[in-house]
């Protein structure tokens, strides 16, 4: 039997595996940040319908501009993420693992280097890697905020080409401050200029208000969003990023033409048109949020403050550890490899008490913390 | 106003312009090779009762792996191609441009070579150059067949880490010999070995069998292959690949986690349940190609022997020229920049006799041949 190795792959891939969380058959899967609620009935009826449509043009290729998708993105984010944007300014792409890809082909690559304050989205780093661009790992504060003072001065001396900025940052959870990002920007202008690039894939369940109102007047500072949460369709793959027009212009140098199918640019559109209902579900999803790290004080655990759909918590002796034992009783959530620390992702009501009570099973025996008075 | 050049673009990406056949709206469109065929009704039907499926789940991850999916096309290819493959031997992406983009991360990349022989798909040289992998342009014979002597020469030589042979070849029509391709890959074991990828993207339409059955025992053989022609959909991006298992295992090193949506991967289960009635439209549209290969060669042209839905056609002293005489008439057909000759994709008998007409019209004042018979 032929294996990997054998065959003339890249070395720097020899021996490794697979990016991904484990799929694990367990009632209550917390481990990815999902949405818990279905899309509602009407939205599904809403997408046959508008996949129909598009079904009877599929042996044609898609719009590869994806104009009508990127007019109602626009729409959107102009309508609540605090600045005007338009078609120009907003790009789609196959999730925004795809938008980061087609940037770094753009900025990064060989010969080139990227910057990100780890514990941060491993696929920064990872798509790096696969494009090629070297990676720099910024450091953060103990409390997981971004130590603005060492991250400029890494800006300013090492000159990274891009600089990634997550807020809110997965996995531990907290928004970025304006003000460190506009620190950041600066010392990128200096440093070339880098592009910066705000992943803003959780941004609708922060307590503050987006960063996209930063793009005006900055051309290499771009901000990325995701439908995968909020609109509750990781099944879709549709991300985006709202930046200058010349932004949106350059990625198409590097994007796969027609990279966007017909059946995808029909499925967000009508997922567009439930804009509403699904921003109830995040709200809904923020309550829960907030009830989680009440709860997780409340056992005792020291808690991440989050704007995200998810929980960072511990500490632990042996984060896999208790990792286990948690999924002992039927609940998955995720180990990062941050030390110490799991991430717990808001499901219903339901899942998260079934969640909070093997958490309160296991503390005693995994926590480093003391017991608190809940 | 930012310019594209204005941003810290890669330098290999300054000046270029999006890769793209021109879309004009024109009464006949015959220029990117898609299939003139709706999909039948009951498909639509059935794609839109997958998808509501798919999309009750849409607030979950897809399957990352598309097991259900990959099975299903193994079962099409074992069926269809000669040779029987399974589901640890093929693998989907987002069109056959993401599953060569794949390969490519890899197989090549910086510090990596790939030749293909010219003129042939572009898109091969252009992922290759997105990928950091450095092109080398193999030659042909003046009837557009691979020159196998100068070929093989050229890979124990260069001793390029990928070869790509395009069979049947885009935009030339000709579909490759099984001995042409063994010489090829034996060259290619003495190069490396080299990954010899066969782009199968017309296979369908070829009046020679196909050439999976040569990946048996030869792990770095690799058969690509589209639902955008044969399938009619080319709207529905989903291309894959059958191979030796470890490369399918390899190309999950790079892949971006979950690239394949939820409502692509149903929509293309949809279609192969229809695979007869869609292979039905494929015995229409080689009857469609053959009947303009003849009017073509009666009208006067030199028309090159065509395996695909296309047929290339000239000789003009100004491609372009003529392009555009034939477009003043309606009919849109693609200047590949093939010296003296365009290329036309076979379209309903109604869409084929229009072009027929407006090629007779142009034949006097663009080509250098001599008027035919008929």
């Amino acid at each position: 039997m032929t294996r990997i190795d054998d065959l003339p792959i890249r070395d720097e891939l020899r021996g490794q595996s697979p990016y991904g969380a484990p799929q694990l058959d367990v009632p209550v899967l917390l481990n990815t940040n999902e949405n818990p609620y279905p899309l509602p009935e009407p939205l599904v009826e809403r997408i046959a319908e508008r996949v129909a449509e598009a079904a009877r043009h599929l042996n044609r290729y898609p719009d590869r501009d994806a104009v009508e998708l990127r007019t109602r993105l626009a729409a959107y984010l102009s309508r609540t993420a605090g600045h005007t944007v338009g078609l120009p300014q907003v790009w789609a792409a196959n999730g925004s693992n795809e938008i980061i890809q087609q940037l770094l082909q753009t900025f990064g690559g060989p010969g080139r280097t990227a910057i990100g304050f780890e514990p941060s989205y491993s696929m920064h780093a990872l798509i790096s890697r696969g494009t090629g661009t070297g990676w720099i790992s910024g450091a953060r504060n103990d409390d997981f905020t971004i130590d603005v003072a060492n991250a400029t001065a890494q800006i300013r001396e090492l000159r990274p080409d891009v600089v990634f900025i997550c807020s809110p940052n997965n996995p531990t959870g907290t928004a970025v401050a304006a003000e460190t990002v506009l620190a950041l920007y600066e010392a990128s202008l200096a440093a070339g200029p880098s592009m910066v690039i705000v992943d803003e894939a959780y941004g609708e369940f922060s307590h503050r208000p987006s960063l996209l109102p930063l793009i005006d007047g900055r051309p290499t500072l771009v901000v990325t969003r995701t439908m995968s949460k909020a609109f509750g369709a990781a099944g879709l793959r549709l991300g985006y990023l709202a930046a200058d027009p010349a932004v949106v212009d350059a990625v198409q140098l590097v994007r796969l033409p027609y990279h966007l199918s017909s059946v995808t640019q029909a499925t967000a559109l009508a997922a567009l048109e439930h804009t509403d209902a699904l921003l109830g579900y995040v709200e809904q999803l923020k309550k829960e949020r907030d009830r989680l790290v009440d709860g997780l004080c409340g056992i005792g655990y020291e808690v991440t403050e989050s704007d995200a759909n998810f929980v960072q918590f511990g500490r632990f002796t042996d984060a896999h550890a208790a990792w286990q034992a948690i999924l002992d009783q039927g609940v998955l959530v995720r180990d990062n490899g941050v030390p110490g620390r799991l991430r717990v992702s808001a499901g219903t009501p339901a899942e998260n008490d079934a969640f909070l009570a093997a958490a309160r099973t296991v503390f005693k025996e995994y926590s480093t913390a003391s017991e608190g008075s809940a």
